[in-house]
C-alpha cells in the first residue's frame, strides 16, 4: 500500500489518513507532495495521471484499488482489518462515534479556515469569529459527552484510541497552536492525544520538514 | 427505529438518510419537521432536547442510539444489515463507491449552494457559475468511470443499488430540476434513479406537501 500526504506540518487531512493507515497495521509506504505553491501544481497534475481523484490529498493506494478521501481511506482499511480495529463494539457508542466523525468530515468550516494546522507553531489569538467560537463549544461538547458516557476504559474519545480519535486529532493540535482555553478534561484529552507515540512520530516529522508558508487555504479533503 | 427528516422536496441530506433506511430494510418511523422558517426554529429548539445533535437533519433513532448525520446513519445501518446491502463487494469498486460518497458528503458547495433540491420544480437555468460546471464535470466523470468499470450488473453506478446512488439520488433530482444537460449514459443512469420505486415514494410525498418556499440556504446535513 501507499499513501499520498501532503505536508505533515499543514495538511490535516493528510494526517486522518496517515493516522488511519497506522491504525490498520498494514505495512505502508509515505510519498509526500508540497500541498500548495509551484510543486502542488506539478504534483496535481501528476496526481491527475496516476488516478481518477479529486486533486486532493490524502490518496490511497492497494494495488489496483484508489481511495481518495481520508473517511473513505479509514473505511476502506477497517474494511480490510475489521471494524473494531477503528469503531466501538457498543452500537450506542458506535453510533455516536460515527456521527461525531462525519460531522468532522463535513462541518467546522470557519475553524478549520480561521485556525489552519501548523503543528510546530504557536500563534497567540487576541479573538475568533462567532462562527469559529460556535465550532470550538460545539467541538467541546461532543469531546465531553463521549469521555462522559463512553470513555472508561482510557484516555480518549471511546477509551481506546480510535476512528474518532484519528479525525479530532488535527483539532487537537490546532487548539494547542493557537492556545485556545479549554476545561480540564479536554487539556487531560489533548495530553493523552498529543503524547501518542503516531502523534509524536508525526510532530517529529513535521519539524524537520524544510518548507513554510504563513498562510495558507486548506484543501478541504 | 425513528428517522427524523426534513420537508421531502428540500431536504437533499434526508433523501439520502431515508434511502438508506430503506435499503436496510429495517422497519422505520419518519417524523418530519419543516427545515426553515419559524417552525425549523421551533423544531431546532425540540431536538436540541430530545437528542446531542447538530441541529441539523437527517437523525436517526435506535433505542438510545442517536445518529444525527446522513453518512453515519447509512454506515450504522450498514453495520446492522451487512455491509454487502450499500456496498459493492469487490474491494476495488468498495474503494471508489467509499470515495465518491465521502466525496459528495464533504464537497460540491458550489453545485449545493446553486443548485439547491426542489424535486417538484422545473426552473430553466440561463448559466451556471465556473465553480459549479467544475463540480458538474466532475461528478460526471464519477459517474461515467463507476459506470464504466463496475455498472455491467445493473444501470446503478456500482451496478445494482447502493450507497453511491443513495448519495447521488439528490444530485440526479437537482439536475432534472434544472435542465442541466449531460451525455446519453448519465441520462440513462439518472431515468434508472428516478424510476425506482423508492425515489417515486419521495417524490410523490414531496408533491404532497403543502409548505412551499422559493429560495432558502441549505442546512448541509
Amino acid at each position: 500500500m501507499k499513501l499520498i500526504i501532503g505536508n505533515k506540518n499543514y495538511s490535516s487531512w493528510s494526517m486522518r489518513g496517515w493516522l488511519a493507515a497506522k491504525q490498520s497495521g498494514l505495512h505502508f509506504e509515505e510519498l509526500t507532495v508540497p500541498i500548495m505553491g509551484e510543486g502542488w501544481a506539478e504534483a496535481k497534475r501528476d496526481m491527475g495521471e496516476m488516478a481518477p481523484s479529486s486533486g486532493k490529498v490524502p490518496i490511497l493506494w492497494d494495488e489496483d484499488t484508489v481511495v481518495w478521501d481520508s473517511l473513505a481511506i479509514l473505511e476502506y482499511l477497517a474494511d480490510k482489518v475489521g471494524r473494531e480495529r477503528f469503531w466501538p463494539k457498543d452500537d450506542t457508542a458506535r453510533g455516536m462515534a460515527r456521527a461525531m466523525v462525519a460531522e468532522m468530515h463535513s462541518s467546522f468550516r470557519s475553524m478549520r479556515q480561521e485556525l489552519p494546522m501548523n503543528v510546530r507553531k504557536r500563534i497567540a489569538l487576541d479573538d475568533v469569529s462567532d462562527d469559529t467560537r460556535q465550532d470550538i463549544v460545539r467541538i467541546l461538547t461532543l469531546w465531553a459527552e463521549a469521555r462522559a458516557r463512553f470513555g472508561k476504559s482510557g484516555p480518549f474519545l471511546f477509551g481506546t484510541f480510535g476512528a474518532a480519535d484519528i479525525f479530532y486529532a488535527p483539532v487537537v493540535s490546532r487548539f494547542i497552536t493557537y492556545g485556545v482555553g479549554v476545561p480540564g478534561f479536554a487539556q487531560a484529552y489533548m495530553q493523552a492525544i498529543w503524547e501518542h507515540d503516531w502523534t509524536q512520530e508525526w510532530i517529529s516529522a513535521s519539524e524537520e520538514e524544510e518548507w513554510v508558508i504563513e498562510q495558507f487555504e486548506v484543501a478541504p479533503q
